[in-house]
């Protein structure tokens, strides 16, 4: 069966049964301009997401990704519509750097939870340096043959570039979207070389890291604190000669997690190795993330962790937006830069450099 | 010979010596005011200062320390004059829980320090928790014997408690001052148990974390992130039987150092086993220290690092400043009460929720 994202359908071409297609008029006619897709009201949307319609979910987070007001009026009337009907999913964070096997890996865990536990999953991506135009590097469909073409599947490619808050409030919506269609299965992938792990670990349930095995200086590659975040570490690559490095790998990591003080979730992080390619280890990986979450369910973590992010966001867009209306202030932005010099000169102190900054600030405004 | 801060000078009883004091006049008067300092003027506290003047200092230190905005005023002022004459010295952060016999370190690394290298020390702290009136748990001389009495050491207990913000400002502004009265070596201690660490990383050239060799539980004290800060890792009591558990605790440590990403500083973090009680290993630790000191000043780091710190704690006080003018809004605080029940309740998401917020808020300015 085609993915319903793949069909005509999505692409909007034939949404709009009801209008006859000027080619159905004058099917000679060379160039043809195609009718403007007609625009959901929000109850349509709300109805379209809520039956698990795939087409109308992907024009709402098409919605959500705009950056047109009329569009994101929209788009958080919808949500807001949706809010209710959201969170009745398990939520798995996937992280590893390129070259670790990470969309293999995704596509394989993907169809493994499927054929085990039924339900839908929905596969989206936080990536800020991605841009649409350029192709994302994440959540690209080709990547992840078999979930590409899975009728319970639904992949979505990180929102283009943008600040990192941005990206992630569109994720997060995205994910409420998602839940609101019945998947009850998120994958959020990111690449593990910056900070958007932090942001992927604040919208996840459970925190996956994809490893290699290898010597030191192939762990290197790690990130300072993702390794903290993590709630299960994973050696991919195991399989044929690699077998034994990726145990020793492994061995390594649980010593270093040992010296973690152990985290909130009263969970101790586990570490295995598997072979996504070869598809071995999978079952006991994603055995380990049901046990957790059974875990976290019943110690009241789960819920914990969940009313905590949502805080988070609340404060972490509070924050960003302060700091935006700041520093894109113009009078500021050129006050910022003498004031920096006059720092890195020796010439006045951090602290009063910030003053004379913020009072130019505040007194703009009264 | 008495160390100056001990002195009746220091007390602020006789530095005025031009008024004769009342007890002079009339011997037998029972009950006095003592009269009130005269405070000094900018220019004598920076003469002083540049003087190497113990009691200027510690005047000058308390300044920086007080609410009121006159003093605050002043305070600034001196600074602003002491910053050419500030930055010659190492700075080292010296990190570890209670229990792992930091002052006693201490006292031994300073005396090791002034005995070697000459010069003049400086012990600051920051715990942002400390109350002065009930004595702060830092920086008690009573805890460092030898160096509370060393003529050439300046001890300073930790600002009292406020916002980690304002107790780290008054930490770093102090830092400029004892420079600028000579202090070559600046140690700034904390207590390994919060984010006072990353205050202190952020104005250190040398961060030293002091563990404690133990089992797996033991080492479960450290918190998330402070490891992957240590320049150098040091495991104290290695002494009698408790050597072969130090080595292999510092093993650990080792192994789980290369875990991490090479720092930016290129400086491979070393880990080490002394006994500060009996003196042991004292040498190579300082040794260390100033290998790495030499090892930065090469590569340029040295100064890369003081200039990133510098503009850290600008923008650091610009964001402070920019949350607490929002959350400290009599009508934001209320409002943020509501909303964040919405967001727990799932009646609004967090970003419908702070956008709600920033509106109130910046309507309110115009």
């Amino acid at each position: 069966m085609e993915h319903p994202e793949n069909s005509e359908e999505y692409k909007g071409l034939t949404v709009n049964k009801g209008i006859e297609q000027p080619s159905a008029i004058n099917p000679y006619l060379k160039s043809f301009k195609r009718p403007k897709r007609r625009q959901f009201t929000p109850g349509e949307y709300v109805e379209g997401i809520l039956k698990g319609d795939v087409t109308v979910l992907s024009q709402a987070v098409t919605l959500v990704e705009s950056v047109k007001p009329e569009h994101q009026t929209l788009a958080q009337e919808v949500i807001e519509k949706c809010l209710p009907y959201a969170g009745n999913s398990i939520r798995v964070g996937i992280s590893g750097v390129p070259g670790s096997g990470k969309s293999t890996s995704i596509d394989v865990f993907g169809l493994h939870v499927l054929e085990e536990k039924g339900g839908k999953l929905a596969v989206l991506a936080i990536d800020p340096s991605s841009e649409r135009s350029k192709g994302s590097i994440l959540g690209d469909k080709t990547r992840m043959e078999k979930l590409s073409v899975h009728p319970d599947a639904f992949i979505r490619p990180s929102p283009s570039a943008g600040s990192l808050g941005g990206v992630a409030r569109k994720t997060r919506e995205t994910i409420i979207l998602c839940e609101a269609a019945g998947f009850d299965k998120i994958f959020v992938e990111t690449v593990g070389v910056g900070q958007s792990e932090t942001a992927v670990h604040s919208m996840v349930d459970f925190f996956l890291l994809i490893q290699l095995a290898g010597t030191g200086d192939e762990l290197q590659g790690i990130k300072r604190g993702i390794m903290e975040m993590a709630d299960g570490i994973v050696i991919n690559k195991a399989d044929g000669d690699n077998v034994e490095k990726a145990k020793l790998a492994a061995t390594h990591f649980r010593n270093a997690l040992h010296l973690f003080p152990a985290p909130e979730s009263g969970w101790t992080p586990e570490v295995m190795t598997y072979s996504g390619f070869y598809g071995i280890g999978i079952k006991e990986i994603w055995d380990m993330v049901y046990r957790y979450v059974d875990f976290v369910k019943a110690n009241g973590y789960f819920e914990h962790r969940r009313n905590e992010q949502a805080k988070y966001w609340m404060y972490e867009t509070i924050n960003e937006h302060l700091r935006d209306s700041f520093y894109n202030n113009p009078e500021i932005a050129s006050l910022l830069e003498v004031q920096e010099r006059e720092v890195l000169d020796g010439k006045a102190t951090s602290f009063a450099a910030a003053r004379k900054l913020l009072d130019l600030y505040f007194n703009q405004k009264k």
